[in-house]
């Protein structure tokens, strides 16, 4: 192997991308039996995969993870068969939407013999992975892997060992076979990179795929990825999953193992980043999270809080009660979004299982303007240093969240500690708003018919256009409360129903940015995108919106259409 | 009520100090019956109760809380009387120790009337600790009463509410009747402000109390209190605990609600405070925390841990693994301690009911490095501006740990970053040492067979002379690590067994200091002085170590004297 070419080494930007993406190609080259070329890469690209794979290929990555485990696990597929299958459909994703930065042929197809050999050997599996194919964002560092976290400087920076949470899937069975695009910074709910440029979304090339899990976003949705692991401190888990119409959950802090990784702001702890699953299916994101937690990964990293997985229902004999955000009163969602939104809750109110109520937003441009605030506090200083180290442009929204983020303040000590005390005041009065949903208080405070979970939107919209993704406050929100959310999907836009056009008068500026593009590319700018919502709970109620999801997926029969 | 003297008012720092006295004295000179000057404070001072109390109020104040409970549940004391009881006893601590900044007669005695009416109307307590008199530690805030810390210019600042952690103790029929005493900074192992003095300790008074819930220590060490609220940063709960004799545990961070209180560096979450009983007995932690646990603070206060209360015997059908740590390697503990843990150990291995292990301490002179880097990340500046702002004097003890403190450093944000990366290497080798105590590890990575808890010293000495408590080391430990820390009482520094010298080439300057102090004063310097030891387990593992303890107390006959 030719050795990484890097700043370091003398070379350009230009030269470090242009060799980490022959990298990237080389390892598709192998793959067998070869992909061939996309001679146009259509708009909407999913039929693609019925064109270029095998129909057995197709089969199998298209199988949820709860279906595979045991076809695995009963030696009815073979984890060969399903690693080269994903392999296959990962590397079409590649040039597609342009998802990935590099596949692992060769240690995902030794590990695949290891598992069929051991499943042979031993007539069970190694584990309740065995023979899963996961996919891996960028900056979860793999041993002796680059991890450059989205800088072209910080390539050539090699992965010591694997990180903490593929530690744990890999006792669990799982295969990792495949690397994905991330942004520049990390920090756009977008991904565009000058290592790797633009990640299109599959359902509609003209959209982004979100970000900064995007990569993982357009696999999954693509179906080049049954499970991947992404990571979120404003969306970047949740806007890739809402964007390609793939389930994405973002854990409260502190319940699954991030040590490993690697990013800007190490050490800072004003607001927690997190990792989570993003999956074709709820049951994948559910068994993802619950292997992880089953392993007690807080005996080898001590910030993780010793929380078994509570498998027990917490909606026995009691009536899930979900509370309605249509609108964060900042920016308000497009058509389609509200669409959806309203069939869901309409179909909620007919069955009439689940009792529904409004939520009222409480002031979501503080809550963003406290996040935004404290998102680089060293000023962004090290965002700055790491791209400037290799002369590479600044993205738009690199720009955007940095140098034009009005919020962002170079702190000093006693600064940020007024910024965290102003951050757990707003924590305090949003957790006293759910407590004044109760019905009824016990002597000893104890409260209780609380709201369980409040349904959302997942952003301001559907998948946007490519450099308009500016208003987090959708996602953030609920990082800042650190609540856990879950992305699910709906619907897709649809041309007839979503072409509505109202008179509106925006709020703000960030509401008019974000009418005025509805207004300029209206449904047919973003048809086929997948319209997803967002479920939230309180925070380390991680198993709680896991369950009421489960209930809303069965009362109102979610999805309402089929995604491949 | 005349208006407060305050640095605002233009009043200087000793005027301030002379009211806060003034108004100290008269609410013990309105108790009836008064109680009498005592004419020469003796250096052992727990025999005045005997002579300056009624026969019942030396039998209701060396009561444990237990036996209280059941005893004003079934109205066989009034919580009139134990509250009477306890604040002439308090009043009594005041005139030996100087203890107290404030009793609270009045409102105290309008309490234990609802009490005592609530219970003979409804035939049940208003909850699990009705009628129990609790001491409060003065930065705890309360409402309409001073919250001044420590600083002489922070009097004249009122408790808005009261502190979360009152509310639910009132809920569960708390009585609130005395305030105590806290060092300037309430950053010291002792206690000693220019607003009240120096707070001694009660079994020597040439000794300190400890600190900064000095006051808590030395009342519930003189029985004025039976059940006090202390808070620990690196000690503050243990050191007083251990110096006068009682229990006192600090609970793992995020598991008892804080919000209320007030202290400098609000806002920061580098090295978090906790708070915590002192208490007369075990049980009384326990009731304590359980009760504050059962009463779901998470919903109120979202900085907390929505961990329930375990009530399950972590040692069913498993034998107690205890670790020894004779020494931290940095400051070699003085003679009576070593006896003491060695007395414990010799008569748990005797038993041979628990395994004994040694611990290898971890370079606790990095732990105490990393920590000290951490307390004052401004530089102290915000402790300095409350001294300076009323230009009372720095007293020794925040000479040390402020300007004398070698570790001590005014960080930037990127400096922070980088003392938390420190700080967290240094919590992840500590566990991977606990996980390395395991005797088997399972598939999926689980542990089995580690060390429980970590039996220790509780500081390098039992209570120090004033102004000579300077090593942290054997608490701000567990700070660090986050670990809960249990402190117990085990013996009494014995004149004849405990005069023992020894040649000793102390290893570095900390521990010259340390072991000079045992030169120049040997056991009759120390005579009376309660000899604790600390009981440490792993993180959020609060209820196995007092389940741990109880075991312990059993296998020993633990305390191996009366204190009273």
């Amino acid at each position: 192997m030719a050795a990484t070419v890097t700043i370091a080494s003398g070379a350009t930007w230009q030269e470090v991308a242009a060799d980490r993406q022959k990298h990237r190609d080389a390892k598709i080259s192998v793959l067998e039996p070869p992909l061939l070329e996309i001679k146009d890469v259509p708009q909407y690209t999913i039929p693609l995969a019925k064109e270029y794979l095998t129909a057995e290929e197709v089969t199998i990555t298209e199988t949820p993870v709860e279906k595979l485990v045991p076809q695995l696990a009963k030696a009815e597929l073979s984890t060969t068969a399903v690693t080269k299958a994903f392999l296959r459909r990962a590397g079409l994703a590649q040039k597609a939407v342009n998802c990935i930065t590099e596949l692992l042929p060769t240690r995902a197809l030794e590990r695949a013999a290891y598992l069929d050999t051991y499943l042979k050997e031993n007539g069970k599996p190694v584990g309740p992975l065995h023979g899963i194919p996961i996919s891996v964002k960028e900056h979860i560092g793999m041993k002796g892997l680059d991890l450059n976290a989205g800088f072209v400087a910080w390539v050539g920076r090699l992965g010591e060992e694997e990180s903490h949470i593929l530690q744990i899937l890999w006792r669990a069975g799982a295969v990792f076979y495949a690397r994905t695009t991330q942004p520049q910074t990390l920090m756009h709910l977008e991904t565009s990179s000058n290592l790797y440029g633009v990640t299109t979304n599959p359902f509609n090339t003209t959209l982004t795929s979100g970000g900064s899990s995007g990569g993982e976003g357009a696999l999954v949705g693509f179906r080049g990825s049954c499970l991947g692991i992404g990571t979120d401190i404003g969306g970047s888990i949740r806007s890739p999953a809402a964007n390609n119409g793939v389930y994405g959950m973002k854990p409260t802090t502190g319940r699954l193992p991030v040590a490993g990784w690697m990013a800007t702001m190490l050490g800072a702890e004003h607001i927690i980043p997190t990792i989570g699953p993003l999956s074709t299916s709820l049951e994948g994101c559910r068994l993802f999270i619950k292997t992880l937690i089953d392993a007690k990964p807080w005996y080898k990293e001590p910030s993780l809080l010793p929380f078994p997985w509570k498998e027990e229902d917490a909606f026995k004999g009691k009536k899930l009660k979900v509370a309605v955000l249509w609108d964060d009163g900042v920016v308000k969602p497009h058509p389609p979004v509200l669409r959806a939104l309203n069939e869901v809750v309409e179909k909620l109110k007919a069955k009439g299982n689940v009792e529904v109520v409004e939520w009222k937003p409480y002031k979501h441009d503080l809550a963003w303007e406290i996040i935004a605030n404290l998102y680089f506090c060293d000023g962004a200083a090290e965002e700055s240093d790491a791209i400037n180290a290799s002369g590479e442009p600044w993205r738009p929204l690199s720009q955007f969240i940095i140098p034009q983020n009005p919020h962002l303040q170079p702190h000093t000590i006693t600064s940020l500690w007024k910024a965290n005390q102003a951050r757990d005041g707003y924590k305090a009065k949003y957790a006293q708003l759910w407590n004044e949903t109760a019905t009824s208080e016990g002597v000893n405070g104890e409260l209780d018919g609380m709201v369980d979970v409040i349904l959302c939107p997942a952003g301001p919209g559907v998948a946007p256009k490519i450099d308009t993704a500016k208003w987090w406050g959708y996602t953030s929100q609920w990082n800042l409360l650190d609540y856990p959310a879950l992305i699910f999907p709906v619907d897709k836009v649809d041309t007839a129903k979503d072409d509505v056009k109202e008179a509106y008068e925006p709020r703000n500026e960030k509401d008019k940015f974000n009418w005025d593009l509805w207004e300029k590319f209206g449904a047919e700018g973003y048809k086929d995108a997948p319209i997803s919502l967002q479920l939230v709970g309180r925070r380390y109620e991680d198993e709680k919106v896991i369950q009421a999801l489960e209930i809303i997926k069965e009362e109102t029969g979610l999805p309402f259409v089929e995604y491949v």
